[in-house]
């Protein structure tokens, strides 16, 4: 008797799933297009005019990232659109802190399995968030890889590719000590720590359906708001503006202090913003330390602007207009100068935070 | 007793093993810049000046991709240079198709926990390939994602960025009956069908260690040969042809239909090329149709040039001359004459495979 013969969906890729999901996710990129692109869904890759830019120097800016394990948080709560939205705002910040406006973005989903709900889901979060900040969504990949994934799970990828006139460029070089650290508020964890977030969820036995005092919502939703765009106000208010740090993956050390010049240190006053409340209840609920908190978490803070002291209440203001709440936290300091090495252990690049608890 | 205090590196994230990879990352991606990068390793974004360019009209052309299960493979194997080449090489052939010439390349590498031989492998991998198509490095991610990839389990998602004059975009409108084919030899798979090649290795019980008759090294060695880069053969032969097409996930029917003007169809004769014997060999182990074949596999042809069949001689001559093996293999025909659509049931956008079996 002859053997069953077998095929690529017997090996678990269904082919005809995925172009009836390219389908639909190129309706989907469709509606996010401007004039500038030139391509059709189906072609190879997609198509980008930059005739007549307004940028008389050009520079692009790009960046690659993911969402972290926020993904395994919205599989457990069966909403996929705000995972979209974070992926979008997390790359738009990345390059709207030196100052670029985003051009188009390209999406790679890898999923165990073709789950229709999940990438459309995802696709259409990310339209949304791509069209906020007037940026096409211009190409993509969902592939299914079976074996790789674990049954059910999926991860996600974006690019991001922004302009800007090389004269207009933010770089942080301009940092002295004197400047000022102005804070704004994020919506949340953002996109970063959520692995350490899951784990303390449940040592400490949190429910993610109940809603804790102190948070607006049930805790799985606080966990899920999207990451936020600081896009229009780094727009308006980077032309004051000596350097931005996106709290991101490292929290505030490592944000902070990849901008830091020479011979600069930051010194934060913790105090200066009130700590939301699902940040201390994810501390108490896994057992954490507070100095691994502002190493891991933003803590409240999802963009941080280095400025002049003169130009710190423009700022501010600039913030509130653009819809962020936002509060002066530190300032940059000489951490060369003797007193300050003396006093803090101050090293270049070092970022002190005033205020920590000694846990 | 107080209870032990929980760290990101207890979930699973270790942020110095991060630092200490993205620091060696930077060392090999810096090997890869040329003047037009401003950026530096720890910028939020990569830097690319787009100052005093060549192209007039600039177009940019963009893709996203990834390498699928071929990173099981390469896990199996512990060799993970080649996959970085996969990646690189495989999307700059999806630019390459439209005229467009490599700009730079964004990384995205997740894993289940960090493994600096795979990392560093990787990238190794990505910045050889990349310095091979003029192409640079400028920015990458890596994240270490415990619960979402299965143990030792790891992804690869890779975009790219290049440019084309307006009126050097090749786009197939062009294409018209009459014209011919010719294909450019594969290296093997490429990038596409591993999910169903592995299953017929295990289905057939072949053994990745042998070398198999008709093969020139070992399975595993075979299989795992990188992705050809054609982008020096399109450069040259780019303005004698109407369309190229790259032969990636979806094989002949998939890839070629995609550019076909309305009206006409592709009749291919699969005997014009001797088939691989790494595809009749997974055949076989794998008791899969002929049929399924051509819509998986590139079958040994891995790029495919449309033109003009007095152009023909001058296309393959060109392939030769960049290291590539070149056959006629078919021609374009009008789908809506009637003798065609009688005698072969032939519809616009149809990929018909002279000498298939049926199976």
């Amino acid at each position: 008797m002859a053997k069953k013969k077998m095929s690529y969906k017997d090996a678990g890729v269904d082919i005809n799933a995925a172009v009836n999901i390219s389908s639909r996710i190129g309706t989907i990129a469709k509606s996010t297009f401007n004039k500038r692109v030139l391509s059709h869904v189906g072609n190879f890759g997609g198509l980008f005019s930059l005739i007549k830019l307004k940028e008389k120097n050009p520079i692009l800016v790009a960046s690659v990232d993911g969402v972290g394990t926020k993904v395994q948080l919205a599989r457990t709560m069966n909403i996929f659109n705000t995972i979209g939205q974070d992926l979008v705002n997390h790359c738009v910040d990345d390059i709207a802190v030196q100052g670029a406006r985003p051009l188009f973005f390209l999406d790679y989903i890898a999923l165990s399995t073709f789950n229709a709900h999940c990438i459309t889901g995802v696709i259409d979060g990310i339209a949304k968030a791509c069209k906020q900040n007037g940026c096409v969504l211009i190409g993509g990949e969902t592939a299914e890889m079976p074996g790789v994934y674990r049954r059910g799970e999926y991860d996600l990828a974006g690019s991001i590719v922004g302009i800007v006139d090389k004269n207009a460029l933010i770089t942080g070089t301009a940092i002295a000590p004197g400047d000022c650290l102005i804070g704004l508020a994020s919506s949340g964890l953002h996109t970063n720590g959520y692995s350490l977030a899951l784990k303390a969820v449940k040592r400490g036995k949190l429910n993610l359906k109940r809603k804790y005092t102190g948070l607006r919502k049930t805790l799985g939703m606080e966990l899920l708001k999207p990451h936020i765009s600081y896009l229009s106000f780094i727009q308006k208010a980077g032309r004051y503006v000596h350097g931005f740090a996106h709290i991101t993956g490292g929290g505030f050390d490592y944000n902070i202090s990849r901008i830091l010049p020479n011979g600069t240190a930051a010194m934060i006053d913790i105090q200066a913003w009130k700590t939301p409340r699902i940040f201390t209840l994810l501390q108490e609920a896994g057992i954490i330390a507070q100095r691994e908190m502002y190493s891991v978490f933003n803590m409240g803070i999802g963009m941080i602007a280095i400025a002049p002291p003169r130009q710190a209440a423009r700022i501010i203001q600039t913030a509130h207009a653009t819809g962020h709440r936002a509060w002066e936290i530190g300032t940059i300091i000489n951490a060369s100068a003797r007193a300050n090495v003396r006093k803090n252990g101050l090293t270049t690049g070092m970022v002190h935070l005033k205020g920590l608890a000694h846990d």
